[in-house]
């Protein structure tokens, strides 16, 4: 089974990239469809998963078994048991077939599947005109700056809970690419080109 | 002008993969002929070029312009020479035109001509694999183990030199690639694709 999942910096084009290279690739991809599936498995509506952000996640975590995921003793917190929703959404979804999963930490979670690995990144010039281009408010360059750093930071934070090493290192990925500058569509043959060279010889 | 440099960690493979680019690439590859360019120049032989390690450069290079390397105040040390001939023979052979270069702080010393950057590396086991694989005296895997550590230690005060920007540090490159657990030459047909994207689109 082919599974590529992709990390990402906000802004760098890793949502674009995962949507074309799984489009590339005829396969599906997994994003938005994460959150749907958990809120369907239990019974809510996506904008309740939504609600909870990562950042709230890690807040209710209780800090001992931060760092052991795999079977976490539950607080009654919703929080904690929307993390661990996740994961099951994730591995329910991924593991129906070849796919591209973007975030949730899917590296970890699918790791017994020996997925392949991204982690997408760029300058913050590069990331903010990007930003800037798909904003559809009329937002201040500072007022974005500071959710690209927010949004990041509780990327970082969420991760935390799952693994040891932390978020963006690139020893943690097969592939690191840098987008500064760059129309992410015209990266697509190669990192498709990739993929199949990685999984014809793994 | 396409120039792809090539920096790596010690034992991940990124000089073969730099020859394997380049031949696929049909251009040369720079690495040893950097050094004996430089001995041509300075009128030394390889061997005395080599005998100077990255290591003595950093203890004779006087700190206060350790940052300001362009055009540097240079002391009589010939460690500090032997760095700005290594630079003149890079821009000397690199100017020629199409090529890869491996090593030498090449993505610094060729910014002005737009390089495609690439670090490449590995987990431990892997590089010591390939280490043991390639050794000729029968060294002990401790041994190997201190000289990984102190070349590629070697690699990162050299750079210091050059840049404000650690060694291996993703954000100073284009591309990442991780080889642990590969045979380098099944990556190079994507790396191939990778360097024409991005010169077709830079």
């Amino acid at each position: 089974m082919r599974i590529i999942t992709i990390d990402r910096e906000f802004g760098s084009g890793g949502r674009e990239i995962g949507k074309r290279l799984s489009e590339a690739l005829g396969i599906p991809c997994y994003d938005q469809e994460i959150i749907e599936e958990v809120a369907k498995l239990h019974g809510v509506t996506p904008e309740q998963i939504e609600s909870i952000s990562e950042a709230d996640m890690r807040t209710a975590y209780p800090h001992t078994i931060g760092h052991r995921f795999i079977a976490p003793r539950l607080t009654s917190h919703d929080s904690v048991k929307v993390a661990v929703a996740q994961q099951e959404g994730i591995r329910k979804l991924a593991l129906q077939g070849d796919c591209v999963v973007i975030g949730h930490c899917a590296d970890i979670v699918l790791k017994g599947e020996n997925p392949f690995n991204i982690f997408v990144y760029a300058d913050q010039p590069s990331k903010l005109k990007r930003c800037i281009s798909r904003s559809e408010k009329d937002e201040d360059q500072e007022e974005i700056l500071r959710m690209m750093k927010r949004i990041d930071k509780n990327r970082a934070n969420y991760r935390e809970l799952f693994a040891d090493t932390p978020w963006g290192r690139k020893e943690n990925y097969h592939l690191c690419i840098n987008t500064s500058g760059h129309e992410v569509k015209t990266l697509i043959p190669a990192l498709k080109m990739h993929v199949e060279c990685w999984f014809a010889n793994h």
